[in-house]
């Protein structure tokens, strides 16, 4: 099963904003075991989307489109659609009546331009929207199935979650279901969670292994094809518990979980309490952490202490002997956070982000975490410029503490 | 001059990595004055790609190619040019002495599978790349300027800038040269700029005033045609001149400057530190001003103080009577900050980032700015999600920032 992405928009082709859209359908056809072999960025121009479908007809499975279902008159996907495939356009008027009431429960009259947001090619299903105006459409086009997404990404990722994916696994499935489980790792780098798996990559057909990095993590992902959810997961949990085992405290996340709930999550169930001490992140650890909605369950605050007289003043670290970038320093920051902070469990950065450097070549961190248990800090050499060494050095933090606040901690001081 | 991007990568299509690439060229070449109507992801397979070329070299005046020129099997560049143009691969002797040299000098011996990155299709010239071993390509094929670029971001940017743009720049301004000057400017919105140069954008052909938005910026971009760079510049003042006086202080800086440089830049030439007070941004504003190289030389640290009780402790924050999101509590913080940080300037936010709230509705910024000279504050409204609220609330505060050290205030307490 090919799957084809197109993106819709001139302000993508102006490079005015990140095409964020491609990335996270791609992402999450990975996820679902689905193969993706070309994406494309089209502007508002109804020659060339069409031709750009025409050709995605003609290569792919399925293809998603996104973006350009607006009211305005620069919203044309509808439109190339039906020119592509030579479906005329038709009004619904149920939509239409929808739409209206819409309007009116918001104390408003529908403009006019509101109105082409009913139409839809012959033969298309419109995709209910909650989160906006814009229908989505789904098209079974000669055995190609067309999806037309919105572009507003909370609108778009909804309609993927709730019609596009299960449809194509329904497909991909034949008559049964495509479900996967995704295991996210942080710390062996991929080729040795390749190594660690390797017998079970090669004899798994039916769940299926693959392996995605990016960043740092490293996702696994298992794929069975059942004739049911139920039947799909029994075959999936065996080899789920078995990766698990093989990999363990490398795990820290599963499907869609991202580092900072699940650090949420382990904190509030041991009811700590957390705050950072930072300096060559200048807070995007905290920034991180806070991310996240319910942060102020578990998150205090934190001390950036990018000049070294506050270190000194607001983190109280007196010995600075073995110099700003030392272990010794780091630990210093953590411990004075936790006083001035008020909080359980503080986590420390002091390092050189580059270009150029004082005390030790560029990219060199050294973190600290101490909780109520233990205190223990760790030196890092990050490879890459300024941003590479904070942005690396900014998840590293996070998974420290959750190991540390799991109470795996790592060997060392 | 129609350009299209092709970015080359299996890790793209598996949504591993976000395209920044593409986004990047796109808004170069829009910066540049150059049209962009098509952009393609492929994957690392030779006959896709091949196919891709071709249908880009049927539609386009110019591709600009980024990625699969590394040593290994996966990297089909320079393979599928020349299949999709029928011009063979040559090997560049020269280039061979040049690589065998750079392993040499690392002291290692050179990889066997080095050597095709000295293969070039017939007639293609090779762009030096100083910061890596995959050299760039340029080809005139049968009119269409094909360029091959590296992957990895930084050798991409460096050969983008000092051999793709000039060269299309000299082709796009025929005999002449093409030359664009970019204005940033930051809190008027796009529709009020258009306003204010109205008139100017009607009859302005030579040099030709464009808009350009994103995130909060609405960029002014001032392009000329002219027979050298110097007749181009001296069309160019006079209209910079007129558009630098009609939007005043929302002008904040030239061609690709960052608001964080210009910050940077307008502290050291007052002689004043800066730090920050947060809570809803979580270290985000400290994070974006250490994002630049130099940073230490002005900025000092900041207090991140999610929880209220932290603003009491260590921002001195006494007065709460108008609630924690108040303007009241953003100049203590700031005050708080300047003390407790010893720093001349800070700059403080403290408000509602949702999805719930407590005091005002999701949304509700309270900001800061406190300098040797004055101390201001001001309320917003953000709308959107959590993450959007917080991105714009980072943003405005650097700007409030530079008006206030400029000298420049708002109007109100």
């Amino acid at each position: 099963m090919i799957v084809e992405i197109i993106a819709v928009g001139t302000e993508l082709l102006l490079g005015q904003i990140g095409n964020t859209n491609a990335t996270h359908i791609a992402s999450r056809l990975t996820e679902s075991g689905l193969d993706c072999t070309h994406r494309q960025v089209v502007g508002d121009n109804l020659n060339r989307l069409s031709d750009v479908i025409r050709t995605a007809l003609g290569r792919s499975d399925a293809v998603i489109l996104t973006g350009g279902l607006g009211p305005t008159r620069d919203d044309l996907t509808r439109e190339a659609i039906s020119d592509a495939t030579g479906r005329p356009l038709l009004r619904s008027e149920a939509y239409v009546a929808a739409l209206r009431e819409r309007y009116e429960t918001m104390g408003s009259e529908m403009p006019l331009s509101n109105l082409q947001q009913a139409d839809y090619p012959d033969g298309a299903e419109m995709l209910p929207n909650p989160r906006g105006s814009a229908p989505g459409l789904v098209l079974d086009h000669d055995g190609v199935l067309v999806f037309a997404l919105p572009g507003v990404p909370p609108e778009m990722e909804l309609l993927l979650e709730d019609h596009v994916l299960p449809r194509l696994a329904d497909v991909a499935g034949g008559n049964g279901v495509l479900l996967s489980r995704v295991l996210h790792t942080w710390g062996l780098g991929e080729s040795r969670v390749g190594e660690l798996l390797d017998d079970r990559f090669e004899e798994s057909v039916n769940p299926s292994i693959a392996f995605l990095a990016s960043a740092g993590e490293t996702k696994v992902r298992l794929t069975a094809k059942a004739e049911d959810e139920e039947a799909a997961l029994r075959l999936i949990e065996p080899l789920e518990g078995e990766v698990r085992d093989r990999l363990g405290s490398a795990v820290f996340a599963t499907d869609g979980e991202s580092i900072e709930s699940v650090l949420h999550r382990l904190l509030r169930e041991r009811g700590w309490t957390l705050g950072t001490a930072e300096s060559l992140t200048g807070g995007s650890v905290g920034a991180r952490i806070t991310s996240v909605a319910g942060a102020s369950d578990v998150f205090r605050g934190a001390i950036v202490a990018y000049h070294t007289d506050v270190k000194e003043r607001l983190l109280s670290v007196g010995d600075l002997s073995d110099g700003v970038v030392s272990e010794k320093t780091a630990l210093a920051m953590a411990r004075g956070a936790i006083v001035a902070l008020g909080v359980d469990v503080a986590v420390s950065l002091t390092g050189e982000a580059g270009p150029t450097s004082q005390e030790q070549p560029p990219g060199t961190v050294v973190m600290a975490v101490v909780t109520p248990e233990e205190g223990r800090s760790r030196t890092f050499r990050f490879l890459g410029d300024r941003e590479r060494v904070r942005a690396f050095a900014t998840s590293r933090a996070l998974h420290l503490c959750r190991l540390a606040v799991s109470g795996v901690w790592w060997d060392g001081q």
